[in-house]
């Protein structure tokens, strides 16, 4: 790296030169710098607003550019350890959607991470291509998903040596990550693709007791959401390359495509600064939090109530120790009721499944709200205590062996976006054997359960009643609430 | 209209209640609310950061909305005019896609004004819809463009019956505009889509000097940039629908496929305000507009060098008055130099062509904006008299006349991201007969003249020459710097 221009901002400063230039505006946006706007709004927006400009001269193009972006994503591909990064003002969703269609054509066929982001799968559709999904390693005991094993990638390479490569999800939305070099090795001695979605895993690298970054162990391309574990505004994230496996003309006109041409310069200003943070202070920022979190291991281990879930090293599992996966080891309360009792005493959880409530620090968590946490969960252990609620039965349904390595599975667009393909609606209870007409997506984490055109199995059937039972809900057809499932009709 | 409720603004309220609440984040992002962070960049991101959240309780779910976002959708679709009302944070970009992609299946035709923004294209090719491109009429005097004339669309929908609808642009970027309601009677008595990308009109319908807005034409689909002459954050657009062509569940589902997973909630709450803003004084603050754009008319009808084209009442345009397309009437400066003569006293223009810069008013414009500009004009108008430069030609070609409604055109996404398809550069002399390569668009106007795929018809090949011959400029491949065109090799 080098030094000190990572102690620069370049874009962040040619936006905060712009505006204390005093300079007019006859471009968009309208909104002119915020001046006189709506009163009630203005105390939050006014100054973000004097940093929302356009493609005027010295701020560069996002889709052609030359100076300020093109020097700030420079900064970030090294800092990250990329050849190539590429900023999105789009989120992951897009970065996920643009690798897919630069690596894969119409028909092409592409190994795929089954526990995917619905972006992956989207992308899938966009591109035409045809998927065999890997189902990952789960850890009996915490329900954890551990990520795809190098033994089921190499049965489907043999299986299916025509695919293009191989798209993971590294680490989990629970943070739990795998080391890719094995899988990386594999891929590329074959002369195939590793695409990562490191959506939640933009910090790792930075320090010992985080895991390495999907860079490191040699992937093709990276996704990180930037704003999700480090500091960017929302929707702000990175598309990392390197080598020369995957076509960076067809990611940048791909981009170009399914991107706003009126990017938020407040979004891209927020990547350039993340990246300096990260440059300058990451590690330390990291140990910051680290060490507000080493308060709750300490109050977890001066009592038996609550307990903290991490990812299994027997299967090969690394846990983010930014990620704390809470539960009641009495079992009295779900995560979903449990996350309800935290939002009453002011602590926001990100999700809640079944069993588990997920905390997701990030670097500007601080001590105040790690003893926030404390004592909330001290307030509910004691009134819960007190309330002698029974306790309720979490049980996980029990999962038999299924082949791991699914048929090729194409995704049709059209039939997702009109969904006029004939189906039927049958009972939950009644579902398995049936081809499934839409995504069925569990949410929180809304990471799809099954594709359209997956015969459900009888294990599937049992854990979505389960789902159901529970209270969990659902993206698109409310499984949960209509205690039914669209099949097609055949 | 409920003025009540349009007095509030649901989402914004709910945003800024929970900042106040202090509660505590565990969800991403991970920036917490922007404590502790960069310090040059805090004072510009700190208060809105407070309100860049995710979708915990009470803030509802933009791609599932129940709360807050669908409160606000539904005031905004009161406001504006629509049935429904979808917030869109991925610009007008993503809502052209969207409005094309639940129109159009596969092969279906759709009638498309050629003079569309490149997301529209970019749309046909998700949708894998053909198009035939309409060539919009044009004044001679401006080289501006006034849209498509209903004899055009009444001799495409002739020719080609089985077409879903019509795609127009309206106003265009230039502030010119006409009346759509011709066009939504023809297309609707034929049961065909009016799908208008108002991207540069959201403004349209809320003072008597603004012209009327497409929804009250009719219009079927509408796509709105709430950012660029309102007062929302960039990104911030909406689409609204009405009546029961157009498919709302494909809408839906497009919207929910091509935007993030994780929507930005500033640009949200940006959206709820500039809706409440627009309900509750629309008028009073596009009235504030004009009259500061009233002192730029006297200070232009105090001398001769400078000058504002409009749109042509002989071609049905009517001029927005928030668009000022300025230009030097001596020929002295063209539209590049003007620019950036412009940009030296600190005045940012929109645009420039070579003979025009554009300058958008917008709802945030004061007083001392114009005051700005014309200090700058007033300047520029002394030095550059002084300058003594030659006045630069205006090439006007002599008009040919070639069909105005195209046969269908397949615009391919694969070789549009790949670029791999196999072409030609042959002599502009012998083009016709071939299918051309890439975009041909001269400017002025900046019309594509020609889409990858149309065949170049005998007419088209003697008006690019004419076009080379009097010098012309073009984006892109330079036709007449090079006397070529890129071809298809068939």
């Amino acid at each position: 790296m080098q030094p000190n221009l990572q102690l620069g901002a370049p874009l962040l400063e040619k936006l905060t030169a712009h505006q204390r230039s005093g300079a007019r505006s006859f471009h968009v946006p309208g909104h002119k710098s915020g001046a006189g706007l709506d009163p009630a709004a203005v105390d939050y927006y006014k100054d973000v607003l004097s940093l929302d400009l356009t493609e005027i001269p010295g701020l560069d193009d996002l889709h052609h550019p030359e100076e300020a972006i093109q020097e700030a994503q420079r900064l970030a591909a090294e800092c990250f350890g990329a050849e190539e990064t590429f900023f999105l003002i789009g989120g992951s969703t897009v970065g996920n959607m643009a690798m897919i269609a630069a690596s894969c054509r119409k028909g092409d066929l592409l190994l795929v991470q089954r526990d995917a982001h619905k972006s992956v799968l989207h992308g899938l559709m966009l591109a035409g291509a045809r998927a065999v999904f890997l189902t990952p390693l789960w850890d009996e005991e915490t329900g954890l998903s551990h990520g795809v094993h190098p033994d089921t990638v190499e049965a489907a390479l043999e299986r299916y040596p025509e695919a293009k490569g191989l798209l993971i999800t590294n680490p989990s939305y629970y943070g739990v990550s795998r080391d890719l070099t094995p899988l990386a090795e594999l891929l590329h001695e074959q002369g195939k693709l590793l695409l990562v979605d490191e959506a939640h895993g933009a910090h790792f690298g930075f320090h010992e007791q985080v895991p390495s970054s999907a860079l490191a162990a040699g992937a093709d391309a990276v996704v990180q959401s930037s704003h999700k574990m480090l500091t960017a505004m929302t929707m702000g994230a990175m598309l990392h390359l390197q080598g020369s496996r995957i076509r960076r003309d067809a990611v940048r006109r791909a981009l170009a495509m399914l991107q706003s041409s009126s990017p938020s310069y407040p979004i891209l200003g927020s990547l350039d600064w993340t990246r300096r943070l990260m440059a300058v202070s990451g590690r330390e920022r990291i140990e910051a939090v680290l060490q507000a979190a080493g308060q709750f291991s300490t109050y977890l281990k001066s009592q038996e109530r609550w307990t903290v879930s991490r990812a299994n090293p027997a299967l090969g599992g690394h846990q983010d120790p930014l990620k704390l996966v809470l539960s009641d080891s009495t079992g009295s309360l779900g995560g979903f009721q449990l996350k309800e009792l935290l939002e009453g005493r002011g602590v926001y959880a990100e999700l809640a499944d079944p069993r588990h409530v997920l905390l997701a620090l990030g670097l500007g968590t601080t001590q105040e709200d790690i003893t926030a946490l404390i004592t909330a969960l001290k307030n509910i252990a004691v009134e819960e205590h007190e309330s002698g609620r029974p306790p309720i039965g979490q049980p996980i349904p029990e999962r038999t062996e299924w082949d791991v390595v699914s048929e090729p599975i194409s995704l049709d667009w059209e039939n997702a976006l009109h969904g006029d393909k004939a189906h039927l609606i049958i009972p939950l209870s009644a579902c398995a054997g049936y081809r499934v007409a839409q995504m069925i997506v569990p949410y929180p984490p809304g990471i799809p359960f099954l594709y359209p055109g997956e015969r459900i199995t009888i294990e599937q059937q049992t854990y979505l009643v389960e789902l159901a039972r529970v209270g969990c809900r659902f993206h698109g057809h409310d499984v949960a609430a209509t205690g039914t499932v669209p099949v097609w009709d055949e």
